[in-house]
């Protein structure tokens, strides 16, 4: 449509139906709207087709529904939707049969390709941090990551984290889960050279103010170079991890 | 310069030298530096010229000298400097003999015109808060309002305020400037239909904590409408408040 | 009533029944009851009867109905009670037949006059903000404004946004609802020149902080002359918009 | 019992059974446990037995029960349990046929005595802040004030509070209950010489922050010798305005 | 001169000089300004004259000179200035040569009446503690207190406090000024049944946070009906106790 | 295994199978998986045996069974889990009949082993902060410490924890459990001259913000030497104490 | 003094002077003063005179000098003075020449006594950290403990900590100094079985708002029984560990 | 060294002067000194020799200049000091001539390499975001990569980053550096697919709280996948920035 309307001016000005100043106004005013002329990559969803991503939160089990519908319409990645409770995932699956849930993580998703790329490595202090770390682990894994979980190596136990220590040199990227004091982040940043990304969680009681505590030790770590995302967002860690890793040289993995 | 090269393709697409397939191409992938081609008013200066701010903080009195000698190179508003301390504004003095410098408020400024529209009155609850008040004060001057000042009314003697009851009512849009505990936005944002911003200010000792009391008091202000800036804004509600005046009609001060 | 005592003491001052020392005496006390001599327009509510408004919360569904039915037996403006739930609703309802509710923004009204001044432009960032955006939208209709909403239009694909440029630039005022960062009050604001009026949502989670980050970064604004309410409050973004909005001349907006 | 030992001891030092030095060592090291011998009012109890309060927070309806039971057991002033839930009053009231239940306030209360001593004040700003409006003002009464309530007078509507100018002269304490920004405070301390003591509550939401903004705002009040309790605290303010009052001169109320 | 205006009005209605509709007009429409017609004590000073107060902060020793030389010019109660830095003090007396200062407190003030009624006693934790008990007290002692001094008895050595047992039970008012943990308030609260207010201070470190821990440990206190003021605001903490000591009976000081 | 596989390969050098340089290369890069050579005391569990401990937030009933099933096999001291709920601890019992279920301190916990050692004193100061108090005492009891509690000794009636003095001076270790102004600590650090561990609890409402107030209160205390856990960590206070006190010398009580 | 009270009223009772009631009644009213005959150990000293402490903090150098010698008449152990300024300390050595000072600390003492007792390590993360490793390692030297520093061990690079196991093991006590992100604590805390005091520190920058970050993170630790003290006590951590220290079995260390 | 010892131990075991038993023993026991066998990159330097780092703030001139000199010792890669002052900088050029001072990012370094390596762009809002943002990028630098400046593209004026759409497409890492409300981390986050790192910065004043307003704002981002780093470390985002784009494919960056 908006193509053809630029074909037509062109072609005005071709054949000298429209004159040049004229053509130059209308195409200095141009307004925002035809900005969709730019390929702007929105909802910053990746280009090759990975993955597409639905912020679950505050939608309907039927919107949910209707979007993966939608979707799935057209050949492409995988389908992923974030934050759907149990409810609404069973609803969502009774009109989308390809669509699998993980009761952990709460996310719904529907897999069309399998990649297995580089490897991501989810770490977590302990089991109740187990939901967010999932939820980084299978974002990565569904964005086309290897993923492989390392899980209760809580630095109160130093010994069960450094068994890990070959594992933890071969990944291309870390994704560090944990609540309380957040402290294994700097651990693990210090053992490896790679990027390491850190998600605060708001398991704790108290004086864990619902994750700040882990929040502001992460963002204080003194491991130079790591990353901080928001508390809970397993999400957030598992795309910016699988973007990484996805760059990464093939190679790079030792 | 970029004009001169759409003028350039469109007379290729005129006289058939550029095909239109290609034209249309280009075109279509224009990037985003093409952007200054729409009208943005940036830096949400005025149109009409009336006032062209710099943020004064974090810059040199050379750089504030330069920008402001730049300006005045092109026949135009007002201009205005924020947030200038006294050793940088003599050393602009001494390169820019037209500017102006108020130290209560901390503005340097260049008149080139006087409008006196609608009214913006100041109001302020204790003498702390003048420099605040005041930076509001002279920036909706500058923007080409009319200013009156309130000043040391707070609520603790609440007769000094409603004595200007009729006054109050008069002016197209109020600026509560307060800080300690911000009461004041409250009571004058019941006493009049009008447009109120409210300015919390760092006055204050101990539990104000640097303005937040203040600000937080004036974010649940149960009168309706009240809207608020940053502590210590007084530019912005000056900015605010010029702008809602200067949309208003003539005939609604009464 | 007290008019008439007012004009009996004056009788018998002018008969000489009352000697002129205690004349002065009792008007030199006159106590502030007799404050209602003054023209307050006690509620903040609009002279010209456009709207009263019922906070809702905290009142039970027999106490809104029998405000609604006073206010009802006098011919007036719109009716509007905020933050009523769905049950106090249908109570009410079934009591006063003529009002009408809104599900997303709780909002409970009786429309007895229909304007459409100027226009207010309500954007929202995200689906969550919708029952924020829905407050300050219906609001500010009920208060007299011809409303438009421009929803879904995150910062996170900047080209919504954009697209929507010419709309922004016809609005009188401009509503923003935005949770998580807030980023889009100060988006908005750099591509317009009119009052632009911000509310951040509680949407969010983790450090979000019910809104706080919201909050903290529209206050921070880049773009001179934001003004924010407090955290979830569309209607008092509602209700400062319309304010603004029907003071504003008629050709401003183009 | 104690005393009996301490008598027993002189009798043995009168009658030379017990050497003075034995004597001297075994009061000099007398233990703290002998402290009872002092005087102290525990509980912090008015003396005049007025009233016996039990806080019911935490503990059970059989537990506040017993305790009723044993200090009726006993005659003296009226008797106070606070934050009691409407469940557990029922129960209580089931085996205390004497006491009463404010659902309000939820207190539950025997009286015994009505003392009506000079005058105790309590404003609200709003009707959401009733429930500790109460709780201040029926505290205060069985203590043996005489309170009087004046409701809904926030000062976006001031001239609702300069209405009851003299009343506010007239009390000996006047307790101010505001949530939101809690501007009432300020209004009344600027209004009476009287002492003043500000309840700030958890009314409001968003940026109130569970009524930090109005405790924040009461504390830097700019209206001198206002004192404060804690957020929601209307026993507390009672208590204090009570006692306060108890001391007062008869004739100072004017 | 007001009270002059209302006088010839009067005379102009009995000689007949202004007609009774005119007459009421004026007076209906009386704005605020007349309301010193009533008879507001603002600044809240007291109405016998005892203490006028100048808010010192924020003010050159200029203006605190001349408001002092304004006051001192009508016979009248002592004269107090808060938080004046030595600097301007020893100005000011250089001006107004009847003026003491108390380096301690940072109070300046004339002494024009000497009253000592009632006892006021001022306790703090620590030697640090001491400008803000100071300001306590020596306002305290203006506003015409007698005022007794128990410092240093801080609940790390429980049995300094204890040993001043029966001058507590005197005191008319206590004032208890700590920082730290504020501990001492509780403890003081449960001996007396006087009224009692807290001062936090800001005396600490770390998560002393400038005093916002005392602060809350105050507002949090178990023990019932202690009121608090601002941190560090001795000055309100004296001013509220003379007032409450002011009225009281005498005979109830035992 | 390892154990073999190092005999193997000293076999090997032993025996000239494996030459030098060979195994000083394998040791040399020995991984961190061998570090379980060292003895670490994972879980910082006591080497005795007295107690193993199974942080059951976030655990399933059927996990807590299984790890105490598991432990039970093998011979050795107290199994306790901690933050069981209710409804858990029934389902475990059924399973593993041995364990006990404390529902104040909602601990579950299989006794076998009987010490009593030292003397921990637990002190609380209201009713409500039993289930913590519970929570240290039982933790410190089944780490093998003798346990003594006294409760209900809040600062607002000091002479009752003056009454337990002597009592205090016995205890090896003292733990304070307080919620709102946290106060008791302080008081309790300056009468005795052993460790002192003060937790705060989340007990009390407003400004005590989760217990908060009596966190930062502990950590401010004037009292030297008192050290604080979590709020509402008694298990922690009760592990720490246990763990002192267990290392004391037995002579040192008196 | 008042023991020869007592004893004269025992004399007259023993001689009949003074009849049973009245010495009973008097002893009874026993006012608080008279509790000096209990044996408080007040200031919380040590009774061994092992150490005496002066907090320096607001006290003048002159009051440190005179405290100093006041203590120094006495044969006694060593003393103490904490946060003593630089210039201070010249002073006070120059009047108290067997002061020395420790400008990394800012202690000031006199050392009278050398006791090696036990041993006490302290760690710390980063060299920023050395004044309150300092201060807690002086501090604990001083009342009597062995004391080893093990610094620069912060977790980004374990294995300098790791190195350090077999002396972590020596250990009777543990003083864990970190600030940023404060994990070195947990960490220590899973390596060994005695008692580990946690002090955080101010060290660091923008989100670890001056110790906050640190002091969380302890407070939450995933390693049982670490307890916390304030940020930036390093004396309350020696003193705690000084006196855990000293209570504790000579065998256990090893 | 330790290696000598090994060798010695396996050759005493060859030759058979150490039984077997007695070398398991002690190899089983080999204490975690003997850790540094396992190939740890401590302090996480990189291991190409690319840079290393000394952490600055805290250090003196004459510690960081004998780093320096130490590690300039051994050919390697570049040297980096981070947050040196001026002055400390002076000196260690004085000591060390190769050092290079950036006063504007307050790094002082020795360049002994230049790489160029993908690219990495650093973005920033305002002017006084600059010393954060140099630092960011000339430690990107310093460690390899290619490095290109966008500056003073806030989002105020969002046609200024606009234009620069094709080059943040062909970076490899994109920092945002942003102080205010940070907005731009979310704005460039949904314009590319790319790792985005986000540095809030202190700049601001009022509400900004130091650069919380931006850090919070920053980790609620609606763009997917921007991790965070803590508030003014330009230092720790340009590590990982760098760190991630060495290992990205040199073909990726388009």
């Amino acid at each position: 449509m908006q193509e053809k309307e630029l074909e037509q001016l062109l072609g005005q000005v071709a054949s000298g139906e429209m004159d040049l100043a004229k053509a130059k106004e209308m195409l200095l005013h141009l307004p925002y709207e035809e900005l969709q002329f730019a390929k702007i990559d929105h909802h910053r969803e990746m280009r090759q087709g990975v993955c597409e991503v639905i912020y679950g939160a505050g939608k309907t089990a039927k919107q949910i529904s209707q979007i993966l519908q939608h979707l799935l319409a057209v050949p492409g990645g995988n389908l992923l939707a974030t934050r759907v409770e149990k409810e609404k995932a069973a609803y969502v699956q009774s009109q989308v049969p390809q669509a699998q849930y993980d009761a952990v993580s709460r996310l719904l998703y529907v897999r069309r390709k399998q990649e297995e790329k580089g490897l991501v490595l989810v770490l977590c202090a302990g089991t109740a941090d187990l939901p967010v770390a999932e939820e980084a682990a299978l974002t990565a894994d569904l964005l086309g990551a290897k993923v492989q979980r390392v899980y209760d190596v809580g630095v109160a136990g130093i010994h069960r984290l450094l068994e890990q220590y070959p594992l933890l040199r071969q990944a291309n990227v870390l994704i560090v889960v944990a609540g309380m004091e957040g402290a294994l982040a700097s651990v693990v940043g210090g053992l490896v050279e790679k990027p390491v990304i850190a998600v605060p969680t708001s398991v704790g009681y108290g004086a864990s103010f619902d994750g700040l505590a882990a929040l502001l030790a992460m963002l204080n770590s003194c491991s130079a170079g790591i990353t901080v995302v928001n508390i809970d967002n397993g999400f957030g860690a598992g795309f910016a991890a699988a973007n990484i890793n996805r760059f990464m040289k093939e190679d790079e993995s030792c």
